[in-house]
């Protein structure tokens, strides 16, 4: 079962990979890019067949080794 | 219009951050993980209003800048 685990810094905190590529795509000549956010994705592969077990699972590793909690949030999707 | 542009290393690409993270997760005790992937999410907020058109847009940020397609692939997602 596959799980996706996205983290993205919380709202309010810098984001200067964000700004960095606003600024890039600005100069590449894309206007109308109001802001961007830049943030992680880690695709878990995981044998739990489970779809609740494994959100849990996905969710237990996301706080203790994926994500800083403290500046940066997360989201957890299963897909079979 | 908010466009997530999802970027992950090719299947058959080393990927030595997913690799660093599944042995990180079997050392925390987490086992059951076949196979992990890193990748970037890049959340763009665009003043395009129309979703056919902030799709492509995306698409050509993504084929610019966001991602290197000799050794990534992308896939974009188009929410209102």
């Amino acid at each position: 079962m596959k799980a996706t685990v996205t983290v993205m810094l919380k709202n309010g905190v810098l984001d200067p990979q964000g700004k960095a590529i606003a600024h890039a795509l600005g100069t590449l000549g894309f206007s109308g890019v109001a802001d961007v956010r830049a943030g992680k994705v880690i695709e878990l592969d995981l044998a739990e067949t489970d779809p609740v077990k494994a959100r849990a699972a996905a969710e237990e590793m996301a706080r203790k080794l994926l994500a800083n909690t403290v500046i940066e949030s997360f989201r957890v999707a299963v897909e079979e």
